[in-house]
């Protein structure tokens, strides 16, 4: 069994106000094209298909356009699960009709136990859940976290493996490593506790959606396929693709993603970002964050900034970080006259005039006598 | 051919804050109870299976059940189209699968030329449409309205009519009846514009939705089947059902929904009202509008009212409208005391005492001053 693992599409997402419907399209010709050439025996999407819980109607549209693709025109199995982004309810619609053409799609917990079964693997399809859904399901009290509740499934599940297969889990939750490797860790993150890969050692492979960093576990056999697309730029610097998965022997292999516009981002002074060697390094239409060395006030910068980079989403001073800094304490201690000097030094790396001085007093003065006039 | 003629099921809708669940759950079982008991080879649902475009998940859920019921339970062809209420966009999504066990769904334009064949009948399926769209379909400048872009779709289905096949048409729109009866009309509803049942002859039958009453048109081919339940107290005294359509030779009879929980509107003073003979007429679960001819004012009357009637969606006074009425021009140049008197009279059939009169003109005055004061 050789199967095409993907995840967090998020289709319908935008950058930083832009539409990355462009991006979107072209990211899914990619993969269908691996689907393709890579002659895989099924697709499976880890979750988070839509980044809304009610998509636009272009949303819904272009994500029917792209199943349709997959299931039916080129006709490869689909197998995909609700992520936390998604609507569980929305996204099921049509479910019923969807098997007929192995486009395989689970929202709801129950549907989770009972494998997808292909000659020599079982997939069970997780969707995204809460601890209390699995709770009611089972009508057992003392499942009282994430990690039961987890534990409870696969326990589930194993009554249907077949041990002539090999099992794989499509889910979509927070997995940060084994416990042996550091025992101290029991985070909790946007208030979805965090799995420890111990949890998941009855699985040949887990195809995880959820952190967009295909980095973000060290482990051969339970991996995130991270996003099709940089969705921040905390991931500028990190590659995109999809992992081709054969079951037997097992073999795992990225095959990257190339953007259509980059997200990129540069670090340097006003005087190094305007010259060619470094704005020559973008596309026009790249996504570009900004961090700018310099102390000095600069006029007008994002806009003059905007002439070499049209499309910045971000634009951040370093200098600010580097300079000395008041402690808070000591800051609490400060007059706003003091506070004030000490800013403007930071930000220009210059004293502040006598006269300048002068207006910020009768200023301060005004504002004070304003407030006690009420 | 025999088929279940119904539309506007409105799924999610609801009744002055009543939320219509339990009664569109009893009306779909009803509709599905007579599918199979008549035996029909098709359901026609003509538009309006949602009230909103974006309906409530749950509302999403039910459709989505109902659809299973009939359609891959009790195997029943299903031919819907999109109404105005409906997003075309969202209610198509899963569309491509749905033809393999015969649901037909069309909400695109370019979909409604082509028929779905049955062995003697031939179903055009025409969602619901403004006149840009088929301008732009046929790239037609000269559809400039409704009526041109209907005669263009007529005309485009009839190079694809069967002359063997009988020929059904399903549509979402406003028709008024025929111009030879009452060739003045041209009117326009809410935008829409209203056809001639003129234009709909080359039809053996037509399956319309959008009004909620099966007598809103008196033609025995062409035929709104209402929506399954009375969805406002306008609609009172209607009966709600479907009709069961055979093709060859040709009868439609209806048959009756009956409502789990009636809509009812009742007139009568608040003494009788309030006695058996009229508050046993309605079962505590009943939708009721109240018209009330008492002239005189009773204190707290809608939480009296409710002790008889539970639900009671609208209470109006019928009084008022019989009193006499001064004419617009004549209130104009009436005091504000004068209007006072006045409306006390009209309300309450006595004539305002010295000692009220004293309190409202002090309050006046009162309301006059503080004006002034700002």
């Amino acid at each position: 069994m050789r199967f095409l693992h993907t995840a967090d599409w998020h289709i319908g997402k935008k950058l930083y106000g832009y539409d990355l419907e462009q991006e979107q399209e072209d990211a899914f010709k990619q993969i269908a094209r691996l689907a393709v050439t890579q002659k895989v025996d099924a697709v499976v999407i880890a979750g988070d298909l839509f980044d809304r819980a009610t998509p636009s109607e272009d949303a819904v549209a272009r994500l029917d356009r792209m199943i349709i693709q997959l299931n039916l025109k080129l006709k490869k199995p689909v197998l995909a699960i609700s992520g936390n982004h998604d609507s569980a309810v929305r996204l099921n619609t049509g479910r019923e009709w969807y098997k007929a053409t192995s486009f395989f799609l689970t929202t709801a917990l129950k549907d989770a136990l009972v494998p997808v079964e292909f000659a020599d693997t079982q997939f069970f399809l997780l969707p995204y859940f809460r601890a209390y859904q699995v709770r009611n399901l089972f009508d057992d009290p003392e499942i009282t976290d994430t990690t039961k509740a987890l534990q409870k499934l696969i326990c589930e599940m194993k009554k249907n493996f077949d041990p002539a297969k090999k099992h794989v889990l499509v889910a979509h939750f927070f997995v940060i490593g084994s416990s042996q490797l550091d025992p101290e860790m029991q985070p909790q993150v946007g208030g979805l506790n965090a799995f420890s890969t111990d949890l998941l050692t009855d699985f040949d492979y887990v195809a995880l959606g959820h952190l967009h960093d295909k980095n973000a576990l060290k482990n051969e056999k339970v991996r995130y396929s991270g996003a099709p697309l940089k969705f921040s730029l905390a991931e500028a610097k990190t590659k995109k693709g999809v992992w081709i998965v054969d079951t037997a022997p097992f073999t795992c292999d990225f095959h990257e993603i190339k953007p259509l516009h980059d997200v990129v981002l540069l670090q340097g002074s006003y005087q190094e970002l305007t010259t060619p060697e470094y704005y020559k390094q973008v596309a026009a239409t790249d996504y570009v964050g900004l961090q700018l060395t310099d102390k000095a006030v600069i006029p007008n910068v994002i806009n003059n900034l905007r002439g070499f980079y049209p499309r910045i989403i971000n634009l951040e001073r370093t200098a600010k970080a580097a300079a000395p800094q008041a402690k808070d304490q000591e800051k609490l201690d400060l007059s706003p006259i003091q506070l004030l000097q000490r800013f403007f030094t930071e930000m220009t790396d210059s004293q502040i005039s006598s006269s300048q001085l002068k207006w910020a007093r009768e200023s301060l003065e005004r504002i004070k006598t304003e407030g006690e006039g009420k």
